[in-house]
């Protein structure tokens, strides 16, 4: 049995996904964001970063999303959503959840809290430009590597599929759309008609016509 | 035999650190960062992120530094850099690795790169006092972890650790030094006496000075 620390389409989505897509057991406990819960006491106690997710395996809590993703999959192998030891698609996978983590993740952060990042408000709207930029970037990086290819690692579905449609779902306001990326959308197309992306995002109240393929993402608020 | 891309004291450090402590062959390949060699067209092939580290094993290209160390630490399992699978210090390292990658470098390369994350120069100023604080916001939390530890995951080295201490060298010129966090501080001094830090900064021509403890890292400039 696990418990999730979750907040709706929060960093905890992916690691959703996994449990979901692996038919474990899990609870999901809401962080109240609202009220900054990630910042209380307790909370702190499991996750000295203050941020959502945690996840919390037989009394253990485990923090940062790829960490909790990594973890689940290698509990888990049979369905083999981790390339095994020893394979050449190991390192991949490592490797693009890092890419996607430690750079399309982070550039969003950026370009969703830019405050957090500049002590002069005036220059919000010059931040938020760049990032747009920064993450059309990345997103080129991502669909040429889909191109011919199933999924992120080639012929198989990983968790690094769905850590990036978390992404991209995140990423639909920017100002180029990952709807309009011709590889990459037709990836996202696929993974929004995936039983456990339907089920999940049903469970976390997200829309997912955004992904329907007929406007080029141009609805995606988030 | 190894190849690594790489460039003295950038992201490639923590993999040189790990190629050398494990006793592997290797050989440097210098990427000319002044020339921009990490956009050029036969990088991108290898790297179409244009960054630099990237590892070549047996012909195959691995880039993003954590999936680097990764790779070496699970090739090499008799060096204990990873926790083995099973093992409750498994995730944690995973967790760490991903904190110190997703946050604490995320934050630097902000903090020294300012220029690319807004369109605005004259508020560079404001973005590099409000990443000095991010900064210390994520040595605290590591500070914190190290309390009562001789290594981040606790009794024993892993890879972790060579990863922090490239990202402690990277914020020495940070408003408030790596050097004057209690724990994190004697954890530095300990990592630049150890002999694999003493030869690999010796061959990246770096400076330990800083570590040496009688100068609360003012010394630093980067
Ligand atoms: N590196 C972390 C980042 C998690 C993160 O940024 N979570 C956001 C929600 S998506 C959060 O907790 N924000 C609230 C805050 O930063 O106070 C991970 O991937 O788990
Ligand atoms: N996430 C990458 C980041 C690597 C990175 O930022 N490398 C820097 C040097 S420390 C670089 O290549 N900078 C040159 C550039 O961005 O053009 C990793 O950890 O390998």
């Amino acid at each position: 049995m696990y418990q999730l620390y979750y907040y709706p389409n929060n960093a905890s989505l992916a690691p959703h996904f996994l449990l979901y897509h692996m038919g474990l057991e899990y609870e999901l406990l809401l962080v109240d964001k609202k009220s900054n819960a990630q910042k209380s006491a307790d909370y702190l106690k499991l996750n000295p970063a203050g941020r959502i997710p945690t996840l919390i395996d037989n009394g253990m809590a485990i923090f940062e999303s790829p960490a909790i993703c990594i973890h689940l999959c290698e509990q888990h192998p049979e369905y083999g959503l981790i390339p095994h030891l020893g394979t050449p698609e190991r390192p991949l996978f490592f490797q693009w959840l890092a890419y996607l983590n430690n750079t399309l993740q982070a550039e969003l952060m950026v370009r969703y809290y830019p405050h957090r990042h500049t002590n002069d408000e005036s220059t919000i709207p010059n931040i938020i430009a760049a990032q747009d930029e920064r993450i059309s970037e990345a997103l080129t990086v991502i669909d040429e590597q889909l191109a011919g290819k199933p999924y992120l690692l080639g012929e198989h579905l990983t968790a690094c599929d769905f850590f990036l449609f978390m992404l991209a779902e995140w990423s639909l306001p920017v100002k180029k759309s990952p709807m309009h990326f011709p590889h990459l959308s037709a990836f996202l197309m696929k993974m929004a008609a995936h039983p456990t992306v339907q089920a999940v995002c049903t469970i976390e109240e997200m829309d997912l016509t955004p992904f329907n393929g007929d406007g080029g993402g141009d609805s995606g608020k988030n």
